[in-house]
C-alpha cells in the first residue's frame, strides 16, 4: 500500500559513482601527499556521492532537534524528571542550550520539533509542531505506541526534513531531547542488534548502580512483553520506541531520498537510525556519525550501522551537539576538495616514483 | 648566564587556580547534566586556568606554520624531495594549501616563517624571515647545528610568537613544513621519551618498506654518532632536530610565558614539544594536543607529554592542518562556558537528589 513512507523510502538513490570517482581523482591531484588527509579525504568523497556533485559546497546546514516523552519514565530509569524535557524545549527556543551555542559556532541552524512531550508548549515561531501524542506509554507492560503512530511519527519527520530542504537546508544533523529517552534506545539497539540488554544500556543523563540496575530490569522487561521483531523496524518503533526517534529515522530517510547528508548525533540518534536502516537499508551509505558516546551501547549501533564516528569527545548530551561539530569537519573536508591548488595550479613537485 | 630564553623559561606562571575553580563551578551550573558534554568541559576549564579568565573568549586564533630543511634528507628518507619545501612555503603565501583552507574554516589567520629553508625564497610582506640557515646538516654523521644554533632556533620561535601575541593572537597553533622532518622528530622522540627507534618510526609522507627501513637505520646510526641527552633539550635539537622544530619549541615556550593557549599538530609539533617541555618543564598545561596522526610515534609523544589528543582523523600532513581543527574544538568549548544558560537563567529543574 502506497504511503509517503514507502513512496519515500522507493526514491532513495545510490550514491553518485560519477561524483565519487572524480572527487577521488581530484583529492589525489591536491598538494599534499595522497591520503595525508585520512578521514577528511574519505568524507569529502562520500559527501560527493552523497549530493552527486564532484566539489560539495554546503550553504545551509541545519540542526533537527526533536523532542519526547517517554512512559517508561514512570519506572524510575533516568535522573531527571520528565518535566526538563518541556523547559529544555523552551531554552532551545530561547537559544540557551548547549546545541544553540554550538550550532551558532559552526553556522547551523536549529530546528526544535515536538514529537510527542506529554505537556502543552506554547505556540512559538520556531517551534514545530508534530505532535504524534503525549509521550508514549509505558513499553515495560505494553506497545509503547500503535503500529500507525510509529508510521506517522517516521512520517512526520519525512515531512519536517522535506519542509527545510525546499526551504535551503543542504546538510543536516539530527539531535534529540527527551527524558527518559536512553531506555527506549537501548532497547530498539538490543532489539535490532540482538545483543544482551545489559551489553547496550548505559547510565544516561547520570543513574546510579541501583538506578542501572532497573533501568535494565526494565529494558528485559518490555523486550519480553512486546517481542518486537528485529527485521521490521515500525514494529520495534511502536513495541519499545519513542516520538522522537521515529520522526529521527523520518528525518533519515527523507534526507537520503533528497541526496542530502545527515550527519547523525549520539546514542538516541544511532538509535533512530537503526530504525531508519531497518526500514530502508539504503539510507546506510548518507549517514555520517558525528561522534561516539558515553552510553555503551553506541559502539554495537555503530558496528551494527557499519559506520565509524569521527570523534570520541566523551559526550553524553544529545540535542545534536556532537551532530553539530561533525557539521563542521564536513565543511572542512569539501572546502579542501574545493578550495586547495593542485600540483599543477602551485608548481609543486609530485613524489618520486 | 641570562637570555632570551632562559628569561622567557623563568616567567611561565601555573595555571590560576581561581580561574580554574570558576569555570568548573559553572560548567556544573549550565542546563546539561554535569560532566555530560566531556572533553569540552575538561577543555573549556583547562583554557580557563591557562588564560586566567574564568570565561574565556578568544578573538584571534593564529597558527604559526614553520619551515625548514633537513640535511639528513639526502640520505633518501622522504618520498618527496626538498625542493617541495620552498614551493609549499609559496603555496601557503598564496593561500592554495590544506592549511589555508583549513585556518580560514576556523577563522584563523597563518603565519608562515622561513626557520631554515635551504633555498632563499622571495621576500613577501607574509612570510617571517627567521632563517637560521640554509638546511641543517646531515644528523647520521655529526651534529644537525650548533648549540648556538638550536637556541637562536628556540629564540626566534619566542620572538615570532611574541610578536604576534603583541598584535593580538590570543590561541596559538603549532604548524610545520619541511621535507624530511619526520627524520629528525622520531630521532627527537627516541632520544627523548627512550624508546627504540623502530617503535617510533613512520612512512612520514610515504616512503615504501625499503625506505622504512633506510629511515630506521640512519636515525639509529644519528643517535649512535651524536649521543643526545634526553634531559637537555637543548642537546637534543642540536644533536638530531631541525631549525622549524627549535622555532615551534620556542613558540610553545614564548606561548606559555604570556598565558596563550598552544594547540600543537602533528608529529613534528609533538617533537618540538618534547624540546620545549625538556626546556621548561611548565610549559606542559599549556599545551592542547589537537589530534593522533598516523605516525606511529605520535601516541609516545602524547604519553610523554601526558596529554590525550582531541580527535583521531588518520592525519599525516602537518602544516598546521590538525591544529587548527582543534582551535575549532577549543572555541566550541569556551563558548559552551560562556554562552549556556544556567539552570536558574532558564528555569529548568535539576537532577533528583
Amino acid at each position: 500500500m502506497a504511503s509517503l513512507l514507502t513512496d519515500t523510502i522507493a526514491r532513495i538513490p545510490p550514491l553518485d559513482e560519477n561524483a565519487l570517482q572524480q572527487a577521488r581523482a581530484r583529492q589525489d591531484q591536491l598538494t599534499k601527499p595522497q591520503g595525508s588527509l585520512g578521514r577528511l579525504e574519505a568524507l569529502s568523497i562520500q559527501l560527493a556521492g552523497i549530493t552527486g556533485q564532484p566539489r560539495p559546497r554546503f550553504k545551509q546546514p541545519v540542526v533537527i532537534t526533536m523532542a519526547g516523552d517517554h512512559g517508561v519514565a514512570r519506572q524510575g530509569v533516568s535522573a531527571y524528571p520528565s518535566e526538563v524535557t518541556p523547559q529544555m524545549v523552551l531554552n532551545f527556543l530561547y537559544g540557551g542550550a548547549a546545541i544553540n551555542v554550538l550550532a551558532r559556532h559552526v553556522g547551523a541552524r536549529v530546528v526544535v520539533v515536538d514529537m510527542g512531550v506529554a505537556s502543552d508548549l506554547p505556540s512559538h515561531p520556531d517551534l514545530v509542531d508534530s505532535k504524534i501524542g503525549k509521550g508514549t506509554r509505558d513499553f515495560s507492560v505494553g506497545p509503547a505506541m500503535t503500529r500507525d503512530e510509529a508510521r506517522r511519527a517516521v512520517e512526520a519527520g519525512i515531512e519536517v526534513v522535506t519542509r527545510e530542504i525546499e526551504r535551503g537546508a543542504d546538510m543536516v544533523a539530527t539531535g534529540d531531547m527527551g527524558i527518559g529517552n536512553t531506555t527506549p534506545s537501548s532497547a530498539i539497539v538490543a532489539a535490532i542488534t540482538r545483543r544482551p540488554v545489559a551489553q547496550v544500556t548505559g547510565r544516561g543523563t547520570g543513574v546510579d548502580d541501583a538506578g542501572l540496575d532497573r533501568k535494565i530490569a526494565v529494558i528485559e522487561c518490555g523486550l519480553e512483553v512486546n517481542q518486537p521483531n528485529p527485521a521490521d523496524g515500525l514494529d520495534v518503533l511502536s513495541d519499545v520506541g519513542g516520538f522522537e526517534i521515529g520522526g529521527l529515522a523520518g528525518v533519515i530517510i527523507g534526507a537520503a531520498a533528497r541526496r542530502v547528508p545527515v550527519v547523525i548525533d549520539g546514542f538516541i540518534s544511532g538509535a533512530a537510525a537503526l530504525i531508519a536502516t531497518a526500514l530502508a537499508p539504503a539510507t546506510q551509505p548518507f549517514i555520517i556519525a558525528a561522534h561516539r558516546s558515553v552510553e555503551i551501547g553506541h559502539r554495537a549501533t555503530h558496528e551494527h550501522l557499519r559506520v565509524e564516528p569521527l570523534m570520541d569527545l566523551n559526550l553524553r548530551l544529545g540535542e545534536g551537539t556532537g551532530a553539530v561539530l561533525g557539521i563542521s569537519l564536513c565543511l572542512a573536508a569539501c572546502k579542501i576538495l574545493d578550495e586547495m591548488a593542485t600540483f599543477a595550479d602551485a608548481g609543486v613537485s609530485e613524489k618520486s616514483a
